[in-house]
């Protein structure tokens, strides 16, 4: 999943586990992707317990458009419907690399994006691009020439959104268990899951918008076309949410997303898709607000207001 | 195929046959659609006679791209090829409907299209539009309360562009055998198979262009965005080519082919890539302009100059 708008993913999610509570056979939906192509859009499907798994199907919009035509046509439907989906007991890992702080490294920013994919596609949009950006804007500013004064850690996580075997949960719960009391060290998280398409806002946390941090970053944003957003950034996204929901202040440079929906989780999520130019922009945003945060003392979580601390 | 531009399609055709030659096992090449979804696009293959068919594969373009990525790279790439394509021993038949004239009903014009496709889609725009476009014109004529004089013919071709088994041939050219004289007879024929999208331009046989009639089919046609084609219409397309190649005189109601060969021999050849507001002017170019045709004496074959005539 990216951030950002949210597609109308819940039938997808849980209309298998409803179709199964019912004594259906299997389940089969249009597909939620806003691509006009025979690409059948997948995504996490959540069975509850105790109820049998039953096979989730998705038709693409063409295809489904076809079958409603027969449907309203009278004619007699039979749907022959065959599935190699099954789960993997392999456990993915979370990845992390640090640009160790020169004056106060126990202070983490992190930049978090995520390894894994719908393997319909190779995973370029999502979420490809985010780990060559977040990897790409911190090489940048370890080749700066001057260390920044926190640490700032970079965070491929495994596993977004599927819980792992045995219990082991997802890679955002993992890294949050396994940071323990340094949870509270983290100054800041941001991630990149929107693909790579152009950056136009900056939201930061509740109580930080207009401060003289945001005035600061909007004058190194504004040139490349980011403006500050109007919303507070409260979520982060699906790999740093369980930081958030542990406290630690979020970020978000918010993407245009006009074609991700066409291609996240389809077969077209490939790396021809990724535009050289936006993607050197994102880099460039990365960096740009990464430094400025690493390098100065402010304190986002002494800014937020009392209701959104209650958050 | 379509009419209009091509495509670099020679690779495609002869390529297999060409790579067997040499001791080939298989050919794969990169798909010569315009598309950038991972649909492969496919096509006629043209084996030469006495070499052994080696099956022949298409990447999309994306898979394409990263094959040749890892080949950069040096990577060791195998690929491992699988195909389900053979020959089927059916054999396709034209069907043919006539509104008979008035008063010359001996004098025949054609509408021409064809009812095969490429079955990786449901052939909407290549060619099930033809079809469409074409009866509805004819529909329309037919309805239209006043008879015109000449004979309206049309011809849903079968077998487009390959060859039947036993020798049968085409669509084309057994329409061709099957009319026998009657060729001389056919004062026009002209051929739906760009899909649906608008038509801009119309182009008459060579010595029509600038003719009394041109000027009175362009007064009928400008209202709906139809302008005189700088360039006579010669060939007409692949099932009214056998009735070209015979001296039948060919008339083309060019369309805007932006989108074509995105869709055309794909899985995204499909109902919904079907602009309904521009089906309705492909129809009414149609029944405007073969209305005129089938209610006048204008004899294209007496007006073509001598070296077209040679041609």
């Amino acid at each position: 999943t990216g951030r950002g708008c949210v597609p109308p993913r819940r039938m997808r999610g849980a209309g298998p586990g409803a179709a199964a509570a019912k004594g259906a056979a299997a389940f089969i939906m249009r597909s939620v992707g806003s691509d006009e192509h025979r690409m059948p859009h997948t995504g996490t499907t959540r069975y509850v317990d105790g109820r049998v798994p039953i096979p989730g199907f998705t038709l693409a919009a063409p295809d489904a458009d076809q079958l409603s035509r027969l449907i309203a046509m009278g004619e007699t439907v039979r749907l022959s419907l065959s599935s190699t989906a099954h789960t993997y007991e392999t456990v993915s890992q979370n990845v992390i690399g640090d640009i160790p702080g020169a004056s106060r490294p126990e202070e983490v920013i992190v930049l978090g994006s995520h390894m894994d994919s719908w393997d319909l596609g190779t995973g370029a949009i999502d979420d490809g691009a985010g780990g060559g950006i977040t990897l790409a804007a911190a090489k940048a500013i370890a080749e700066a020439g001057r260390r920044p004064a926190r640490t700032i850690r970079v965070v491929l996580y495994g596993s977004e959104e599927v819980d792992q075997p045995n219990n082991i949960g997802n890679g955002g719960g993992a890294y949050l268990r396994g940071i323990g009391d340094a949870v509270e060290n983290h100054v800041i998280a941001g991630e990149s899951d929107f693909g790579a398409d152009r950056i136009y806002a900056l939201g930061l946390p509740p109580g930080a918008q207009g401060s003289d941090f945001a005035k600061a970053a909007a004058r190194v944003l504004y040139p490349i076309g980011v403006l500050p957003s109007a919303q507070p950034e409260l979520h982060g996204g699906a790999d740093i949410g369980p930081l958030a929901a542990a406290g630690v202040p979020v970020f978000g440079l918010n993407q245009d997303g006009t074609r991700y929906f066409d291609l996240h989780h389809t077969a077209d999520d490939t790396l021809d898709k990724i535009d050289p130019e936006q993607l050197s922009q994102n880099v460039a945003a990365w960096a740009a607000l990464v430094y400025l945060i690493a390098d100065s003392d402010v304190d986002f979580r002494a800014m937020r207001p009392a209701e959104a601390a209650a958050h």
